[in-house]
């Protein structure tokens, strides 16, 4: 069954489920930075999941990308799947802006998370709920 | 019409084509490391694909994948399209072991670029032209 690791629950909030995916905003905001962790049990890589799952998370990722350029006009996109140190199987989606806290290195290990103040965060993820369709609330 | 991105060309040597995306060779012994770049005018975004192509960029991720596993087995599979630098649309599949030059961090800018001596170089690319399937020969 299905469980989430409990590092990444500590560095998120939990904006709801698609139909495969966790979705997840992490509590940085130095960048709009979305996590899509699939709803399986015992994944670490992508070629880890069904053909099919595979797919749908193509299809998540996209859904991810236009969310976070509609709330945040990004300069780019950037995706990545690593797991050097969470093993579960998880996507980061990030908007990144031309002079941000890590450009135009990768966000990963690049110094120290800055978490939302309240305010901040309930709008973001009002944006960012309203901006992916299919999301189902989180429980 | 698609021209590979000079940087991209100067860093890797070419394995072949498959149905989308062109496939590098990263020229840095220190990871197993493919790059594919779908053969695609203008990109940026892997949302700026048709979602035709966005499935198909995602069955030659997981070709790449478990090529990089038969030939290297190793610990973690990452995958990321970052472009902040090079803005050509192109996504890194590397293998990773716990202990390499730059674990667990990510690779992307770790250190420096260690180029393959030539008989290593042509062992990884027999290896790894071995083991995707449909690659069609370089140009």
């Amino acid at each position: 069954m299905f469980s989430l690791d409990p590092r990444l629950a500590a560095d998120t909030v939990a904006l709801g489920s698609l139909s495969l995916s966790r979705v997840l905003l992490m509590n940085d905001s130095r960048f709009p930075w979305l996590i899509l962790v699939p709803e399986r049990a015992g994944m670490r890589e992508i070629i880890d999941l069904p053909e099919g799952d595979q797919a749908v998370l193509m299809t998540e990722i996209a859904a991810a990308s236009r969310a976070l350029q509609s709330i945040a006009a990004p300069d780019k996109i950037n995706v990545g799947a690593l797991g050097n140190i969470v093993g579960q199987l998880h996507v980061h989606v990030v908007a990144r802006r031309t002079g941000d806290a890590a450009w135009p290195g990768p966000v990963w290990g690049a110094g120290t998370a800055v978490p939302y103040e309240a305010a901040a965060r309930e709008h973001t993820m009002a944006a960012l709920a309203a901006a992916l369709p299919g999301l189902r609330p989180a429980e």
